[in-house]
């Protein structure tokens, strides 16, 4: 067996998630297999860094296989490209060490969130950025920012659903809030050694809170120090606003 | 009656084309019509600048139509947004003078047309832009593009379908290729004061043509002159990275 690393990429709109759920509804996770299997020739399990949920995009998804078929490496991208529906495709195979595994190696994630900030809501953005026409303080979204760069528990961040009696505790390497595109887009991006379920969502909720006044920056760091997500005032963000843009290994 | 000036995006993907076929397709008009009998509580006919065709985008279209309802003017844009389908928005809605024409009144119309360079096919840009990944050469597409600047017959860049009997010259003001996003994408971005049918797909596929050794910049502007699509070799680009950017009046 030969072990394969994908570079995905999909537009998460028309997936229940990344994962398999078991209900027959239409996955990142299952497409992908039914392509492995027809140019594999056997049964593939498809394990990904990330599990995204329902909505999200990637641009670098990476994804681990392995493969018993004789088909040559260079060809494992364009083939499955020629199969897979138009919403995913695959950037690039690589082969691997049999002990990569592309979530248990990976050093960290980057993400990124995209507000769309004009007065009416966009038909060309509208599947990859969250109308948000209200005046946000950006100063004010940035100095919130800062406060959640660091290792601590991340419970107050955390929906419900995430994997049982596993630490909390995760790395924000990098959190930052820019204005792009001539003011037409925010994006927040961030990147931490891993995430808890609906974490960056909920990192952007908060940051929207703040950049509407229904929140002081100064009010973040005891919400962030609950570690509990009752205790968190702020929405979870659409997710159609989030894109996992690369894993770093 | 008064007259108002929409500004619309859409993405075209899912329609076949601005103008209503009367065969029962999806069309831009259609959908736009049914939104505004809504609104104003009669029939109503919009007239587009530009006839986009099937799978063609908009950024910033210009319609206008007649409104006898007493809607205010400042809820029109709102209003629209609350009923038409995620594909299209109104990004605004002005009252404008009664001589005012969407079509008639226009100086100019700008289009982009991407092309994704990537060697893999995109998951995130496929609505958008043409997948090319073949080796272009960007200075022979730009001498090629400087041929074409002027005023001139464009028959040889016009698809049939056209309305018959008028005049085909146009001028085109700015015609410029470029490398953006780190190169994942080229941009051709063309400003005319009209356009003939599939005009901007025909001068991209030719610039496209150039761009892969298959054509000569030299040999353009004979094929320019001859004013006959049948002796212009190259093929027309395909409509989903074609958008219509802005209108000019």
């Amino acid at each position: 067996m030969r072990r394969i690393k994908l570079l995905v990429e999909y537009d998460g709109t028309d997936f229940a998630g990344f994962q398999v759920q078991g209900k027959g509804e239409r996955t990142v996770q299952g497409t992908l297999e039914e392509a492995l299997k027809r140019i594999a020739g056997h049964d593939v399990t498809a394990i990904a860094a990330g599990r995204t949920d329902s909505g999200v995009h990637a641009r670098g998804q990476v994804v681990h296989f392995d493969l018993a078929g004789r088909i040559p490496g260079e060809r494992i991208a364009s083939a499955l490209n020629g199969i897979l529906p138009r919403d995913v495709a695959v950037r690039r195979a690589d082969e691997v060490a049999s002990d990569f595994h592309s979530r248990f190696s990976a050093k960290s994630r980057t993400y990124v969130y995209l507000l769309w900030r004009e007065p009416a809501r966009s038909a060309l953005w509208g599947r990859f950025a969250t109308w948000e026409s209200a005046p946000l303080n950006l100063e004010a979204m940035q100095e919130a920012a800062s406060c959640l760069i660091g290792t601590r528990d991340f419970g107050s961040f955390a929906n419900a659903g995430g994997d049982p009696g596993s630490t909390l505790v995760r790395e924000v390497k990098r959190l930052e809030v820019v204005e792009i595109e001539g003011r037409s887009l925010m994006a927040v991006r961030i990147t931490a050694n891993a995430f808890l379920r609906s974490m960056v969502r909920n990192v952007v909720g908060m940051l929207v809170c703040v950049g509407k006044g229904d929140l002081a920056p100064s009010g973040v760091p005891a919400i962030a120090a609950s570690g509990r997500r009752e205790l968190n005032p702020c929405p979870t963000a659409p997710p159609q606003g989030l894109c996992l843009l690369r894993v770093e290994y």
